[in-house]
């Protein structure tokens, strides 16, 4: 199984018989990962970074170091994701090469530089939320306002309702403080609110250029990531001197090249209510069968990271890897088997699984009916139908938590994901990089730059150890 | 701040002017991470697992794939945490030599291998929990079971309170099935029950002769880990083909060479709930100060993490970083600044921090009264004796959640954590390792040899981002 | 708006002229009241009970006391909920006469009484769960067993599913004791099992006489009510000394004369995330609109107490109260108002909500679609399509909590009574009532005989200060 | 056990051979729980009240009706928690007389009057919160608020830190709207601060003549009661038009003819954690003894009712009973016998529990230590040494939770009731009351005069059916 980095990046096409073809792939990642900064418009000049923990005592006077160790160096690196597979047939093996060479990945870090492109006490600031709900937008929007108050901003604003925001005539900006957002983390939701779609990118950055914004937060997923590098292009192109740096929010996780984004540890855990729930009425019914449907469009990992915390999930189905429903090694005839072998059973879909089934039973629908696209909805009505068919009584019970889950705050664990990620946000915009978006790499905090970031979205890799393991937990065949 | 790896190890000697220092260090760093195999002692051909997700249909059936992806390759090996620092004056910086080079750190990766060393229906396998509590030892023990069962392992057994529970007359080997475990992991605390301290090494081994015990599951902490060890090696001694595998059990988590231990992130998300009660308190009070004591001997991780992840702390105060409480730039003055600034604010100690100043104010005491050993105590009494000697009022709240805390069931994180460590902790007896622990090391799971891993605790350090990360949200000034 | 007793009753016609009419309606109360005894078909001498906590020390010894204060007299009388109303115009009254004269309303005292008409050690008890879930089933489950034991009985049983585990052969008795009940109560569901309808009474009955039950505890609601009843009847009829009890189970609080029910207060309880979601949710987005649909077929008393304890509906729409969704006072009308003035809203509806507008909608409807029962959903697609029609933006999140809801276990509230009303239920079968229920009545614990508790359901009484209190909270307007 | 009413009121001698009696109690009743009203002092014409239900339409019609039932009457009375004992030996039974008359104890019911005694729109109302911490406390000011402003009202203030805010300098009063106090609720604690004592009565009135204050709102306890009828009566004697009315805020539930207080539901169901920790820590220990300490100065409901709930509690530790710790039949003996028995045990006791132990064991110490107030601490070291004496091993883990259970926001059922204390407190200032206090007697909501509600404080009956079905449930023995 072994991956070519073509199928991520598009753009290098490796001879592996070459011997020089590891320097190659080595120089067009660093290409490719390197930081688009506003230098490259813009002959500037560094300033020193009025952030700092030096001179930091209740009385305000200033501890004497020579060197601090406080600042991340321009050429600090963080690794990506990286074993070592001995063989292309080692569990989850994605490797470059055939012969599965360990090359490396290195990535900028992200923290505050010593030196910065931007004079604090002018820069005005704006906060932007796009999509959908997730926890722990609240925490990113609150520690971003907390650092730019550090470094001495002073003008910080929010923009309502996502890109929206920039547009329509009623949303006024919101004046930001530490005041202002002091407990905002302590309920879910966005407080700058947020919406889907919304504004062109010239009409944006028109605005921007008429409010004078000079750093523009964007919390958003895929689509909002690419909103905010064409306002970065937009920038560079009008030579405007703005930072705009994203973080990434997904409650599905589903960005590449990072460890979990923030809110997915917090949907998980929530989602144990609605799996502990169908558990629940699964076995105090007669044949009972609990279905949980969770979020993941594209990818499963919350039906799968939830599955396999709970240990309560009998079957497990993710959109990344297909299954059928009927016949002989079906999702049907196991679930028959549980009812007779435990009494009841549990079973965790995303909404993205299953979408070629989808598609088929639609074709076979002579009424005309709307398509399905709801999985979960689809499922629910399949088990019903099934037993009833085959003369077994089924007692079904569904559950769709999504907006139960999505509205969280988020749990202790996020928030410091959220904290870090805010506080890097600000670092990075002062230290000049434009385009650029906030993550964790393999435990270390990382800039990427968003252009490599959007190309397609992180999936469940179906022959990894964690799919393995949660087919172990939850004891399911191969549907096939 | 260049560490040299000498301080941890204690083995090697490093002259970095050599050229070779490096191939040194890497041969070093590979044949002290290597894993203690029985067949060290033993003449023994493996066989094939019978773990396996292959033959997994409802009717039994087997699908015929030439080449599954589902085990780990012995020679697979995984990074421990790495940054390319580009300076020792980098923010966190850990070098090995003084130019920072940038060295390779292997670990043997986790997982079920094809080929094992034990036939699984003649083994019986038995499984202790030692030392204090901590979230998700239930589903430790819960998912050693499963896995065992999955392999095809029919005699289970645990072992009541520790090792004590190998000598002790009254405590009878407890049998273990899925169906007796299949729920335990609903309830927090230790279905075996712990203690601490306990047997002779001799005496445990006497009894795992006698008993007839192939593999041994040992969950505790740094000591009992030792202990693990010590019984490995007079296996090893006594030609016993016993496999012994540990998974650390330490709420602090402060294991060498690990990204974090499982419990440590349930208790930072249940610690919030003591945090907030002290802020609670400490708001609405007249000059309220809320103090909360949190675990932590040697190493602060959990005051640091929960005071981030709060957001509600203002002085975070841990073992490793050293401070004054009198004087002009002590802990106290800065309480009079923040009571004057605020109105009121919150303190959060680990309960090793501060050691050097308790045993300073017994040297000082001259009523004979018994020695402070609880910092926390020590600190509620200090600022309250403070703010009456200088007549301002003060109104101290003293938390110290500690057993509510350490109660708690696992939150979902570390039942996933929990989940896979002891899997691991199974595929790693049946491949025949001993003397190995199962761990997560910078995101992947790893085995490694239990003496590097006792070597000393892990700590805090006060150079790294994240203590950076900490200050910056408390806004606590150096105290010194 | 006085009410007469008939309306409840149907059994008593009186003549407010006429000056007995007090003595009548009491007597008749009395008699109504009373409670079926197994002295009515039998010619039985009661024993002393040995339940009892004097003698009741460490080392089993005795502690003489010559009067103990430990029983309930048989004469004890327990009132239930009287206000004495100045006028038929105070709100919320209910009155018996046009004068709103306070008559007393007296119901049986529970509790263990000093005499009993069974031999414990002879009792084969039976339990069995009935109906949907609610929080509580298991600590009722768990108290009656509990209890049971301290009586001396020896012989308990769970039937399994309900009615349905009498005549379903598979579903074998579940022998019960404080070892296996000890921990249910921290699980929610039911641990025997439930299910709806199942067997006719005089089967039921033949299976009561060939397993030779004594005692048979009913927890069901309305229906396995009527059902317990029936077995009572038949048992009468068949001069079986049977005692049959009943603890009313019906998580949206409609049975009669009773304060609350359990799981009553769990489930508002935890409807509160539902509705805390649908909040931040609506407010996060622009125009949003969360609607949460709560349990109540006939009676709104979840949709109101939740509302008014959230404090964050605009709107809450109940069976008890009618309503318009179009014109001038309609509920749409007053949602784009809550848009144009706050920005969003949140409306909470019970299930049962607006019955006699689905039948409109429906009739209008002439795609042939099916039969829209679930007013939750209907409304949702109605504010979409009215907001779509009038070109006004509204992004409309509907959450139905229901099973996360009747899943959960029971709060400490709930906790309490659950452990009252079983250890009622076994007080009033060894008192050799039979034919009866435990309920709370007016802070008081009572005993009720079924057939008055099931003439009709409880509804809110839209009068009621409690109404009142909801829509002062909600600010929602008269919709017609 | 027959108590007369001169128990409580110390008011009234009664000669019950006296055929009069009883109307005489009556008549001493009513006039006891009169209120007082500012008419005493005042020739005043009430006004319309402007609260209504009515006029409520989203267009701001008015709906005719000619009769509208929404307005509490004058003469409405509801009765205070009633049993009709057959006997003085009924368990719990509390007569008045010998025989246990039945006699009728009427309070007035609580709720918006349709005449009032002030001019909204000139009313400036003010609220103090005064004492500890309890769950609840900002959803009462959250509705006095809310309630206000729906009157009409628009000068609304908070007085900081209790009474104290009336004097000290730098506490300004804080203006308060729906805006300010809108999601205060959310949070535990209080928003305007508390702090226990403060200023002189004279003073308070003073502040309160300069201010123009024509109501206040005191939230607060016995003794903050007795303070806010201090103030009444010297504004009467001012001959001030100033209503006081006070809402009882104790977490121990001690307050006189009230089911319950609010906060009390909360501090039961927070304390579930602590006594589950204790349980969990003792059931995983060898030999392990959990203790918690609840608190109950005088009274024990939060130590009952949270065993009770629990149903892991093997002792339960009240003020209102007495017991032995040491000898035969005293606590540690039944610990001992638990140990041996089960393995474990968990002890729950109040903290104003064996005070006269605590006393005696101050005056055989003979080291000259400092006197033990805290009878947890002194339980905890008593078991130790108990244990270490006899040579049996036992690890204690003692739990304090009190603060962590102060400082929750109030749960469903405490919100509501929360909310509807504080309606009523308004309406009760706006209907001409002073003096009053506004709490919840056998479901119904009522006023009640200040000066019969702190002649004492509510304990727990030692032989009520609560204490003896908490007795039930831990299986404890009579410890003398």
């Amino acid at each position: 199984m072994v991956r070519h980095v073509r199928a991520v990046s598009g753009k290098l096409d490796l001879d592996f018989s070459d011997p020089s073809w590891k320097q190659n792939y080595q120089e067009d990642w660093n290409r490719r990962f390197s930081l688009p900064h506003i230098t490259d418009i813009y002959d500037l000049k560094p300033r020193l970074t009025t952030f700092s923990l030096k001179k930091n005592r209740t009385d305000g006077s200033n501890i004497s170091t020579d060197m601090w160790n406080g600042y991340v160096n321009k050429n600090d690196r963080a690794l990506l994701k990286v074993i070592k597979y001995a063989s292309p047939t080692s569990a989850g093996a994605e490797c470059v090469d055939p012969d599965c060479s360990w090359v490396e990945h290195w990535v900028h870090r992200a923290g505050p530089r010593k030196e910065i492109y931007y004079q604090p006490g002018e820069v005005k600031a704006a906060i932007v939320t796009c999509g959908g709900l997730c926890p722990g937008l609240n925490d990113v929007i609150r520690q971003i306002v907390f650092t730019l108050e550090i470094y001495g901003v002073k003008n910080i604003v929010g923009i309502q309702f996502g890109y929206r925001g920039f547009c329509e005539k009623g949303l006024k900006e919101m004046p930001l403080s530490r005041k202002v957002v002091e407990n905002i983390n302590l309920a879910g939701g966005s407080f700058l609110g947020v919406s889907r779609g919304g504004a062109k990118t010239s009409e944006i950055v028109d605005n921007i250029q008429a409010r004078r914004i000079d750093m523009l937060f964007v919390i958003g997923g895929n689509g909002s990531h690419a909103g905010a590098n064409a306002i970065h292009e937009e920038c560079r192109k009008r030579k405007l001197k703005v930072s705009v740096v994203a973080v990434p929010k997904t409650i599905d996780n589903d960005i590449l090249f990072m460890d979990k984004t923030f809110g997915f540890d917090t949907a998980v855990e929530e989602a144990q209510r609605a799996i502990n729930s169908a558990y629940i009425e699964a076995r105090s019914a007669y044949h009972g069968i609990g279905l949980v449907k969770l979020m993941g469009r594209s990818s499963g990992f919350i039906a799968m990271q939830a599955s396999l915390s709970s240990g309560q999930i009998d079957v497990c189905l993710i959109p990344e890897v297909s299954f059928t429903l009927d016949g002989e090694h079906g999702v049907m005839r196991h679930l028959e088997h549980l009812l007779e072998k435990k009494g009841f059973c549990v079973v965790c879909v995303a909404e993205g699984a299953g979408q070629d089934l989808l598609q088929k039973s639609n074709a076979t629908d002579a009424s005309g009916n709307v398509i399905l696209s709801d999985f979960g909805v689809h499922m629910q009505q399949k088990i019903k139908k099934h037993f009833k068919d085959i003369g077994v009584p089924a007692d079904v019970k569904y559950i769709d938590p999504t907006y139960m889950v999505r509205a969280c705050r988020a749990n202790a664990s996020d928030a410091i994901l959220c904290t870090v990620l805010g506080q890097n946000a600000v670092h990075g915009a002062f230290a000049g990089f434009s385009g650029i978006t906030s993550g964790i790499s393999n435990t270390h905090y990382a800039y990427l730059p968003i252009t490599e970031v959007i190309t397609t979205t992180k999936r469940v890799n179906p022959n990894s150890r964690m799919w393995h393991r949660c087919l172990t937990s939850t004891g399911q065949p191969d549907f096939h």
